[in-house]
């Protein structure tokens, strides 16, 4: 079993102690020879390092914890990158739902004006990451979490050329929680899965090898726990008339309209509430009698993510040839889609062997919104990577939020002057 | 020079003077043995074939014409077909209109929930003039005017084994404007046209074979005639960036906002309007002393529709390898697309032979809409075809401008219950 | 587990006790409640089927043995349908190798002007077949053995509606032979397998999830057993210049000069050979007291084949996730070539839930090859399926061996005569 | 009009005075203030070029002539760039054709390991022109004579930034004899032609804009004159079972072996012949009272080249919208083929805009053969522009003519020996 040093950029997040948790309770498959933290943020860093320190007293072979302000440090000889990183903060994410707001838009932080904004200010920094790794880890593997996965994921796979495999908690939550409400054994349940990054569906569900879908997505449809499930009340005769579920966020699609009256009568931003449960996770962080995950940590969400992440380098460590959802260049997958386009889609992982399972073409039912939202995120992706004020207006304008060039031309602009640190378009 | 049969199906139309006067005007380039004028509504028939009987009276060598109620009759024997016919007439248009506005969602007899409506009431229609063409005409080229004019073409050319061109005014209309407003020779300039029915752009101009479009276009976007040349005040911004103009329709997407806004604030829709309108026409037709196109017939709109057509079945008859905007299959034109989808490209026509110009890929700045458009388009076409209202709720989903699948489902019903009688899905 | 009715086409092939050995050695992961035995010739039946029914004595719970001639009586109800059968028994197969033989070009069963012929007799044959089972045994699985197996299975997958999977032998025959000479453990192999059938290429090897592709390729070409694991002494310089192994029957293309030397210079074709292997096996057969699969079965070539058929119904029934490489229509999979053509790809098998390992576009180094032999194959499908000698004209001068248009005229008039109860073109 | 410098690269080629002799007979519509000949064989350069100012003459308004042995000085300013040259002369050829014959294979200087050869030897020379063209004459247009044009114009596409457009002669030329041995008239035929250089087909044939395929094929194909209007007697089983008329040098594929046999009868190659007939054009060329195009160099082959060179520089400058069937990059036009592949297809010339003509789907009956052959090509171009022994390997083993990788490496080998000046591979 080889030894790994594991680097975490933006260490300081309040996520980061899922991650180590989940080392935690895989010792004996995997060793962790050091885990290297790193934030800009020196302060969340002795906090959420501190921690992370206290965490590994759980290890039965103790790592090594260092913690540092330095990128090329934290990522000399890593064998896995996480990125975990916020540009701006949470009150960056703040704006990123206000301005929007303002135009009676949803305002979220993965996808719309929100998303959109999100991904100019982080698409610059994580190639500034990924460049160090070219340098001083060529062959680590950059696990990439950060939001919009599906964006960041692509940008890195177009313009780096280290390996990196975009993560998303989404499938591995829905299977869970069909599983659970259908009574499903989750070792026996295989979903036919396909989509990009928040914008999946599924296509099928086998039970020991059996296709049952015909079985199961009425009653899926019929159950009360429906949104428990999918993540919304999806509209029945839609799923049914597809023969596909969707999943998640595809809310902000299917049901635009309702989800927008919702968001709008709100009075505070998602991220304006987690300003505070951030602020109060950081005081019970530096509570030095805690030693283990907190509980508090299930309400800032994201749940499944280390488990994603954790069984996913098991795969590539360890051979089991699992199957995993995970973000990916397409190359064919998708015969509509792009090759160099990142697509969500299973994948078998035979240690350093990634193959995904071929899918054909995208049923018309829903190739249209697909191709729609990607011609976005590749907009997105070239806009930032070149800077770009003109590819930066196509893109928005490409948002099925959009419905106006003028104000997505007045919203770009309000963009640009609320994140005058990170954003640099001409 | 062969002695055509020229069928016009709902030639009750009072569209169809227009049509005649085409012809009229090239009296020696094509000549006319008969128009066989085809209508289910007998009153309407008797008027504007009278209209058309004392216009004949301009032409040298006079056509016969006959007319019937009776389809077969109509295309026997013919070498064109000419469609003029709205199932239901202009309440039924009022209907499809006035749906979507109760919804606040725009109401468009070619686009939106009413072009679905008007789509699903005319397919099957269509379908049978074309089956009865299969064993009467079978060497007729049909020549669809018919709205949605893309999707009933897709329809034709998918399921029937006539030969079909679907033609719509938006290109002619435009080239003619801007050529005016610019004061650009029409015989020197060429138009590198692209997209699909009531979805066109510009990509580039030529005068006088030299690519002008760096100097054009900004000049474009800036007169005070832009909204006169494009059919509205496109982004000025946009359309610089993406180096593309928008043409027509393309409001209704990339200024949705603004057009339903505009579109809800009016007390009567435009089939409300043109009722009247139509009325007063038929008044007028009625007069035994109009023997020519009348003047008030610009009012209903649909100006150089009978250019496109007649300019089209002279370079089919007389070879003279003119270029031409025409519906017709993909089969590759954009690799984009699939090769069966219909789209609206300028096309070589040297007589029987129809060649498009090649374009390639569709510009990641306006494909995804364009794919998500036809994605709605085609699924149309099936769920019409089909008689499926599971397709029929799929297909209205894909349209952007629904922001509720719950919506959709809603408005399916109204426009099911609102045409009993052509409207038939199970 | 299931009871399976398993039904044998052919089942007078001396390769059937083959297959029952399969299945005696997995008892206990199937339950197999019959055989149903099926030939035209009840000769051969009643001999093979002899052995059989001795063979199944070794099972501890014995399954119904039946024979028959008809094919419906033994399709109805089966759960797996294998098909051994060659259409005019081996007196075609050496019909088939003797006249290009005399034309100075290779006579090969599977391949060329050989195989194209066992094509066109078979084709007729087998969709007789699954036609049959569409009525009677809608739910079974053809596995079809009958080669040209990717021909074969192209025309099942094209115009039938049954589920049906091609297998060869050549991958599992490839890999084991090449574990044993390199000392690799079958367990932790993962070969990254590509092509069409009997045209098939190792693209990486992995050992244990390490990509030891760089390291072996030259071992393997340097060994002095490399003919013997990779079924010919291929060049080195194209291998490793490639980076890709061809296997087994890319000699025929690779290395056609040297083959048909070698081949033109045998008295006796190897169809003429295995007649007697054939009649001495029959002998061996008929002794009463062989109870077991006989020694002298291996000579008959086909090793594997039962362990390949056999493993993948294991993976059907047992769903165990395992990796097959099988005949599959490829929806993508290789994005150069038509969704519906067959190819060879490894796939993973969860119960009925069959996924292609995705592989995107083909390498340069073998695309144009195998369009071509591709084209070759489609073109020989249409051919045997509408009966057209036009078509099967084109077809055969697809063939690479084939060098002239004209001396293709004249063999495929030479294979129309010398099949007259067989072939039947127009 | 504007005034025009024709930069002639490799002006010492007896072809020169042909491309001259173009321009005088279309005075009036062109004119040419420049002829820049260009040549570093200042011997050729003195002949030709002395010829060539005598040849103009015959202008009413005088060109100037200047001759040149630097490359940048011609190019400087130039409008249009014609290459002529041939990397080694005669000689060079010689040895292509006979480094093939030695293993028994055609030795052709356009196709199989002799247009190889070529391609290698050409292929950085005229990369060298072409970026010399980017710094002193950008906006100039290359127009490609040089053999084997589609190569060499598939590297000038792929590998430099200038217009390059590739010309051949055998479309004109065909249609040209088929339109004198059939009696049709030029202005009114259309020939659907599609492939790619010297693999070019004819799909159908219209007179007057009327499709006469049906009629006009089986008559050609069963005219005594059959080899004089395709090049070669063709099966014509094949042509018509296709309905697709192959053209010129589909016999090296279609009738490779009677090709082959009949090559290799002959005591000289055609190259081997050809020095004596431009040893004999240059005494010609070197009379003083010669101020014409000479008789004898129409015996050197090439007939039309500068008709089509001419026709195409009169539409580019006159905007005359004619049909020019030319070698450019796919871009789709060809749904098969790779955007950036090079093919021979007819294109709308209307002054700067060039437009092909959309082709689709390759015919089936064709589509393996041209793949086979563009993957040679494409592998081809890569070998040379990247100096790639390994590459160079695998073009020539995917060549149709070869049939043996080992004998593939021996001749491989041999070219490298043969031509130490010219191809430097590692």
């Amino acid at each position: 079993m080889r030894e790994l040093k594991i680097a975490i950029i933006g260490a300081g997040s309040t996520y980061s102690p899922e991650l180590i948790h989940g080392f935690v309770t895989r010792e004996g498959r995997m060793k962790v020879k050091e885990f290297a933290l790193m934030d800009i943020n020196k302060d969340r860093l002795d906090i959420v390092g501190g921690l992370i320190k206290r965490m590994c007293g759980e290890f039965k072979e103790k790592p090594l914890v260092t913690m540092t302000g330095n990128l090329e440090e934290a990522l000399t000889g890593a064998d896995y990158v996480v990125t975990q990183f916020r540009v701006g903060l949470l009150p960056a994410r703040a704006k990123d739902e206000n301005i929007p707001k303002r135009h009676g838009i949803i305002g979220q932080e993965t996808t719309g004006p929100g998303g959109f904004a999100k991904a100019l200010r982080t698409i610059p920094e994580i190639l500034k990451i990924a460049h160090c790794m070219e340098k001083v880890a060529p062959n680590a593997t950059l696990i990439n979490f950060t939001n919009p996965s599906g964006i960041i994921t692509e940008a890195l796979s177009k313009y780096s050329n280290i390996r990196v495999v975009g993560l998303c908690n989404t499938p591995i939550t829905t299977y869970k929680r069909i599983n659970k409400v259908m009574g499903l054994n989750e070792e026996e349940v295989f979903y036919d899965y396909f989509g990009i990054n928040h914008f999946g569906f599924i296509k099928g569900i086998y039970v020991k090898g059996k296709d049952m879908t015909d079985e199961l997505f009425p009653k899926i449809m019929d159950h009360p726990k429906l949104d428990e499930m999918l993540g919304y009340k999806f509209n029945k005769s839609q799923a049914l008339a597809m023969r596909i579920l969707p999943v998640g966020y595809l809310q902000y699609y299917y049901h635009q309209k309702e989800v927008r009256e919702n968001f709008l009568k709100q009075e505070k931003t998602r991220g304006e509430l987690l300003i505070d449960v951030d602020k109060e996770l950081l005081v019970q962080y530096s509570d030095p009698n805690l030693k283990t995950k907190p509980a508090g940590l299930d309400q800032r969400g994201g749940a499944w993510y280390s488990e994603a992440a954790c069984a996913l380098m098991d795969s590539f460590e360890n051979n089991d040839r699992a199957i995993h959802v995970i973000n990916i260049q397409n190359n064919g997958t998708f015969t509509d889609l792009a090759d160099d386009a990142v697509i969500e889609i299973p994948a078998r992982v035979e240690g350093e062997c990634i193959k995904t399972l071929n899918f054909g073409k995208l049923p018309l039912a829903v190739k249209g919104l697909i191709e729609h939202v990607k011609a976005y995120e590749s907009l997105t992706v070239e806009a930032a990577v070149k800077g770009s004020k003109d590819l930066a207006l196509i893109a928005l304008i490409n948002h099925p939020f959009m419905t106006s060039a003028d104000e997505a031309e007045v919203i770009l602009n309000e963009i640009i002057e609320a994140h005058p640190d990170y954003i640099h378009l001409k």
